[in-house]
């Protein structure tokens, strides 16, 4: 039997729920109890990990007799596995629920299946109920899932002819002012910013999502990858969040680390080496190009070397939007090659 | 008395006529000379430098008798100077010549005041007929009027990161076929087209216009500039025309011999240093950037030294149009200081 209209609610109310839950190393997941005549007996959601995933926080809410026979409506695939906090679909079955109404299929391996346990059992269960809206609300986790690390996007500025400043350095300001706000708005959506030692000591950014002198609500982790350290009186320091350092090349192990920090979109703001280090080790998954409609020729190139020797090698892009921004242009793009893998 | 349906017909006719002459030096001219009811009695044009103007060549059709009392109608204002040919406002005063109807005034310092001067002998003068129409004829011999040399468009091919080939030198294809074929159309409009020794030595470049192996009807002269001889063996010596070589670096030089060869659009495709003299020499009224959605990165940028010391001293461009072509961008610009200026 197809999602009821009490389900229906069920299951946007569950998708609300979930959003009280922390972004982070786990999913957020919403769900709603139903009682065997459609009336909502129970809330719950997940608080993060190491915590009741959101069917059994709502679950532990129901006396053992109105759990019985009642309907689990989630967000996301009951799991299978046993983590911390043992397997939810076994929990549900051993309280007794009829039916499981879920919106998306759970994308891990070793916790998916959590379905097809429940059918074994006799529950009842639909899947993909507001699949989409789910998937929309859950994209930067599943983009995480998916790639086995944070989504990396790299954002530079530079002049028509490729340049990130002219010879003395100079670079304010290479783009105009809705170039700028647009930077700003981006940053806002991502989880941590990062930039090299190198621009931290030439440029001492303060690394915050601003609109005008205001902070905007959202605030990304500081984070600074390099050997060289950060001077004491560094305006990283007065960021609304400790910032994170990284003494070490290896980026792979930030993306790492940073995941488990719960991180799940990254945003690296340069300067050219890191930009080209990111680029030349494929981990750049969204490119940002900010292009202002001026000339300035010379050596300070907005990126460095991307180890490519021949025009076979070319690191193909496919551009998912041109983008006026006032008199500059953002090219908006993802690697061919990743598309065409995928 | 504003012109009359006779003269605008006669003046359209004398548009088309113009076009009879040659593009060169000079500007392509009409005349149609109408009796005083209205009858057209004697057709002209300017069939190029030393040689009669169009109104002189019309009237030279004429007896004495039928030009006395006749209107002539002229797509550019009769001419006040004593060149290779006299003034031909004092021709057609000393023909009789009761009423003149032209399309522009002429630009020429030297050359203007055609009109007070039959005005001053008593002659009706109506000026301003489908000026539009003359204005857009002439557009690129009155851009050389403006400039004091021919009008020059800088055109380059590179990556999103400003590279105009990777490591190797390869850089064919960095651009797709939809931006191939776009350069190839506007080659067709110039009436010379450039480069530099390093791009004849590295590229051996046929600099014909063509759509696909076809040669378009219009070829640019190919022009190569630089002091290393051209091998007697290099594709450029099979083109339609003979090519022309200024072993110099002295671009305004060469400009100059140009528009005395009559040419009056060149288009300059590279190589990255001779594209980066004629912007760093204040050379560039066009610039055509073709980007490609690829990054290179490494040495071999598409402009190379523009003498920017700092963000202040930056070329600023003024965009045209951003023309996305296939899945490349076309950036055309001009110099926004050229606009303020003028
Ligand atoms: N146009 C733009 O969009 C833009 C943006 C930002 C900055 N900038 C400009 O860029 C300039 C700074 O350039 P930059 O290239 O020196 O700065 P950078 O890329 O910020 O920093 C380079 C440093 O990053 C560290 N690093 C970390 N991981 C690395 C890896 N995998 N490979 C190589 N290095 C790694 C190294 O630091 P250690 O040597 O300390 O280990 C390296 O020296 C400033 O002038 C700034 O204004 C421009
Ligand atoms: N991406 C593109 O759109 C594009 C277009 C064309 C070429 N290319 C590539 O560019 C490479 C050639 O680069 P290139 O820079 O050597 O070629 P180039 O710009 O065609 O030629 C440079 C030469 O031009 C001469 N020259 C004339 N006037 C000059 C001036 N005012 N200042 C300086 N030099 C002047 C000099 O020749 P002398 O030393 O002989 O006096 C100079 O060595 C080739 O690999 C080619 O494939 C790319």
């Amino acid at each position: 039997m197809p999602a009821t209209g009490a389900e229906r609610d069920a299951m946007r109310r569950a998708l609300s729920l979930a959003l009280n839950g922390p972004r982070g190393v786990n999913p957020q997941v919403g769900a709603v109890f139903l009682s065997a005549t459609g009336e909502p007996i129970a809330e719950g959601w997940h608080h993060g990990a190491g915590t009741p995933h959101a069917e059994v926080d709502a679950l532990s809410r129901l006396t053992p007799d109105a759990a019985q026979g009642s309907t689990a409506v989630v967000t996301l695939e009951p799991c299978n596995h046993v983590g911390r906090t043992g397997p939810c679909a076994q929990a549900l079955i051993d309280a007794g629920i009829a039916r499981v109404v879920y919106a998306l299929d759970d994308p891990g391996e070793a916790s998916s299946g959590g379905a097809d346990r429940l059918r074994a059992a006799g529950v009842d269960v639909v899947a993909g109920e507001q699949a989409d809206a789910a998937r929309a609300q859950l994209s930067d986790w599943l983009a995480v899932q998916r790639l086995g690390r944070p989504h990396v996007t790299v954002k530079w500025a530079q002049s028509l002819d490729g340049r990130a400043a002219a010879s003395d350095g100079s670079s304010q300001w290479i783009t105009g002012p809705a170039a700028r706000t647009d930077v700003h708005r981006r940053r806002a959506l991502a989880d941590a910013i990062v930039v090299g030692t190198g621009t931290l000591l030439a440029d001492d950014p303060s690394l915050t999502a601003r609109d005008g002198d205001t902070l905007l609500p959202h605030q990304p982790v500081p984070v600074v990858i390099g050997s060289r350290p950060t001077p004491a009186d560094a305006a990283v320091h007065r960021h609304p969040h400790s910032p994170l350092f990284y003494p070490t090349h290896d980026l792979a192990a930030v993306l790492d680390d940073l995941r488990e920090q719960g991180v799940q979109r990254v945003f690296v703001e340069g300067g050219p080496t890191l930009a080209s280090a990111f680029v030349t080790a494929g981990l750049a998954d969204t490119v940002l190009a900010y292009i202002a409609p001026v000339l300035l020729g010379g050596e300070r190139m907005a990126l460095t070397d991307l180890g490519v020797a021949s025009i076979a090698d070319a690191r193909r892009l496919t551009i998912d939007e041109w983008l006026p921004l006032g008199d500059d242009l953002l090219a908006v793009a993802h690697p061919s090659a990743l598309e065409e893998g995928s």
